[in-house]
């Protein structure tokens, strides 16, 4: 029986990692790896302790491990020796090593993780100046926000720390069911909101409800990417669908995809292009759902910043078939970093919602949705929207003038009746997707609206965030602009 | 020309909706029950303000909206008309009442949805006494979370509010690669971890990223429900493999589904019998997954709490050829309300992890996810559960001594090496079920252990947490149990 050569063993007590771990793993490692033999007896503890210059606990709580873990057994009176029970396959294992490169090789996943792998982009979106979309952050109220957070974090509710229903705290619904009934006049009980952790959730869950592998679904082009990557995800085809200027072109939709069962609108104002649906489309539309049964998703993203007349009322509103989902988020209105989105939906499909949303992910975190809830009730979430309105409004004109000034020679923009976006038609011989790559060099996260077409008709526009960019510094960024247009022009 | 006779509108000064909000939803209702008929001259918004008792202003704001609405029109100089471009078929429709029953109609969902809807109880799951799973919510150090929390809060950083990673804040992600791989030898780069809402999430996202429809899934048996509903709702097959004292047995995993490509496990603390997977069974399990090109889905869900000796390894460790998704979650170690969970996955999987992630709800909020890396690395968590796992080891001694004198007549049970609760097995002439729903009627949260197996081949025994439930409860709750169970046998 030899004795386990263990002199090439070193610990660092400069490591943050507790020495006995550091032993541990070194003697695991060298068991695996077969540098100590399966059979092969280790030193007393006292012996090694003393070699290693730690304690003799050190040692022991090591060997505890060891032997825990099946990778020592000990006989009585006779120490401890390296299991024999180890295969010998393990034995010349090398040591894993996470930062290697990943082998190549090919893992066969689903058919919907391999659409996934091909729909762009996965870094982090960063926001920026003229970033579409983004809200202006630095005059949200975050010592409100952080008190009322506070006041439930210290002394929390159980009810809050566990079993949050799957469809949200209550007291949220029953905010929101209200807050929607009075500013989008959407019909529903707090039972029918089902409170998610952003819109994407909302859209992924009504299109995995819907759609079969190989489904068409109908969705506006120009239109939002994340629907279409759910439709995508869940194996369907989007299906892409004019947009005029009443809105969604119900017409083409019944050309091009007769059997289509939901479509997926933004009827308020239209992503990205910006049109209101007409009063017209939409009867026609709850009348198509009603007559045909189809269902239409409602992604009424940001129509709280309206700047012209008031905000019209919702799809849901009109709809007395109940055909329509309805989507919104706390991501325009307070900050995307809140994960708080809503869907409303008609009451016979509450239970199957639930039950999606509970696969998903469970529910969502109770203690924000009562700060929300509480944030809404107390009025701080109006007065805030309102406050940000005057802003946006203010910017939104000071961008336009700034536009026409410098850049008309290349550019044609109109005012947006609401929303935080402008959207300028750029002369045909300048590519939108250019212009993007070069101002996101500068800094400048504006959006070419080539890119969020699916169909070969489209315009050259550039999407430009007013929101979250201060008028101070809208000259200077204009500039630039300018500049890079007219580059890219003599180019 | 006739004059609309608005006589019969009232509003109520007492509710909460603005009195033109209440003007503009009698009117709108009215003009769609066809009351007031298109081409209809409305009264001026003076006489009309008058017989309401309202101001002026209150009548010409409930106008604008109609208008901008498309419900009226004004023609300069003649006051305003009801709109005659209002569709027929919308004139006699019936108010829309939410609170109506929902009608008798078929609604034909996806495949994945019509599998949730029969995936059982979508309430919110009630904790009480004996709840399996429940930590002590009282102990929790809430000052210092409130603390950590305020302090982002207050002056949040512009990353955390907007354009947080998919995978995470990036300050979690390092925090929980070097935790995990202190705690449980978890081999892996900040970037392979993702942190989601939660274990389900993780556990959904894992299977929709390797299940095709049909397609056969490993399962223990008994079973953690959450997989079985995701394996379902991905239209794939659970496939329940018997459990023995070394873990998922692997050799009758290959006689029941040869082809299946995901095994979903819990080696560290098989849920919800308890035993530990040995040595010898990792090693086989990895080695079958290399050989045969399969992969592993390791829940290691409570491990953190282990009674005799250290906790043991993660299988995630012991992998050398990245066949191992590890899964965790903060669930048990702090509340489920926080919603934090994290997904190991090989380096090679990370993008389409992220693509998964970025389609179910694009990420998670960042100012949580950085209160908990500090949480983390400030040594406050270590220091809870700490104080925790001596805290759940007493609960456990004492449950296990009451339940030893006063129910022996009827069950078996034993010390768990690990975990927050027992196994009671049931005399076989005892119903764990009957047990179950009795129990619950007298708040008692203890689990049937026969709801937790897909196959025939089942035991008869009661799953009883023991880590929610302090000590000086638990001789009354075990009276009760013992009466019940009693009567239970009588009858």
């Amino acid at each position: 029986m030899k004795n386990a050569y263990l002199a090439s063993l070193s610990l660092d007590s400069s490591e943050t990692s507790p020495l006995h771990r550091q032993l541990f793993l070194k003697l695991r490692d060298s068991i695996l790896q077969g540098v100590i033999k399966p059979g092969t007896r280790l030193p007393s503890s006292r012996l090694l302790a003393n070699d290693l210059r730690v304690s003799r606990n050190t040692v022991l709580t090591a060997f505890d491990q060891l032997m825990a873990e099946g990778y020592i057994t000990s006989r009585v009176g006779a120490g401890s020796y390296i299991s024999d029970h180890l295969p010998d396959e393990l034995l010349q294992r090398k040591k894993h090593d996470a930062k290697a490169p990943a082998p190549v090789r090919k893992i066969r996943l689903s058919r919907q993780a391999e659409a996934l792998r091909h729909t762009g982009n996965i870094k982090p979106y960063h926001q920026g100046p003229f970033s579409p979309g983004k809200p202006e952050l630095d005059l949200f109220p975050f010592e409100d926000w952080a008190r009322l957070l506070g006041r439930h974090w210290r002394k929390p509710k159980k009810e809050y720390l566990s079993g949050n229903p799957i469809g949200g705290a209550t007291v949220l619904r029953e905010a929101l069911a209200e807050h929607l009934g009075q500013t989008r006049a959407v019909n529903c009980t707090p039972e029918q909101v089902i409170v998610l952790s952003g819109s994407q959730q909302a859209i992924h869950l009504v299109i995995r409800a819907f759609a079969e592998i190989g489904d068409p679904i109908l969705m506006e082009d120009p239109g939002y990417p994340g629907t279409r990557n759910s439709i995508l995800a869940a194996g369907a085809h989007p299906i892409p669908v004019p947009v005029d200027d009443e809105g969604f072109s119900l017409k083409d939709a019944i050309r091009l995809a007769p059997d289509a069962r939901l479509a997926c609108l933004s009827p308020s104002h239209q992503y990205p292009l910006g049109p209101t649906m007409s009063l017209r489309r939409r009867l026609d539309l709850l009348e198509w759902a009603k007559t045909k049964d189809r269902f239409l998703l409602e992604d009424d993203y940001d129509s709280e910043y309206r700047y012209t007349g008031r905000p019209l009322s919702s799809l849901q509103g009109l709809d007395t078939d109940n055909r329509v989902l309805y989507v919104g988020s706390m991501s325009k209105v307070m900050f995307s970093g809140l994960r708080i989105g809503y869907l409303v939906v008609p009451p016979e499909l509450v239970d199957v919602f639930l039950a999606l949303r509970r696969d998903v992910d469970g529910h969502s975190p109770a203690v924000a949705e009562a700060a929300l809830a509480e944030f809404i009730s107390e009025g701080y979430l109006s007065a805030h929207i309102r406050r940000m309105r005057l802003l946006y409004q203010k910017r939104q004109s000071c961008l336009i003038a700034l536009l026409h000034e410098k850049c008309s020679e290349f550019l044609q923009v109109e005012a947006q009746e609401c929303g935080m976006h402008l959207v300028a038609f750029l002369n045909p011989e300048i590519s939108d997707k250019q212009i993007e790559q070069t101002c996101r060099k500068e800094g400048m996260m504006l959006r070419a609206l080539s890119s969020f077409y699916e169909g070969a008709d489209l315009q050259n526009a550039l999407i430009i965030g007013f929101a979250g960019t201060p008028e101070k510094e809208m000259p200077q960024l204009v500039d630039k602009l300018a500049l890079i247009l007219n580059q890219t022009k003599a180019a």
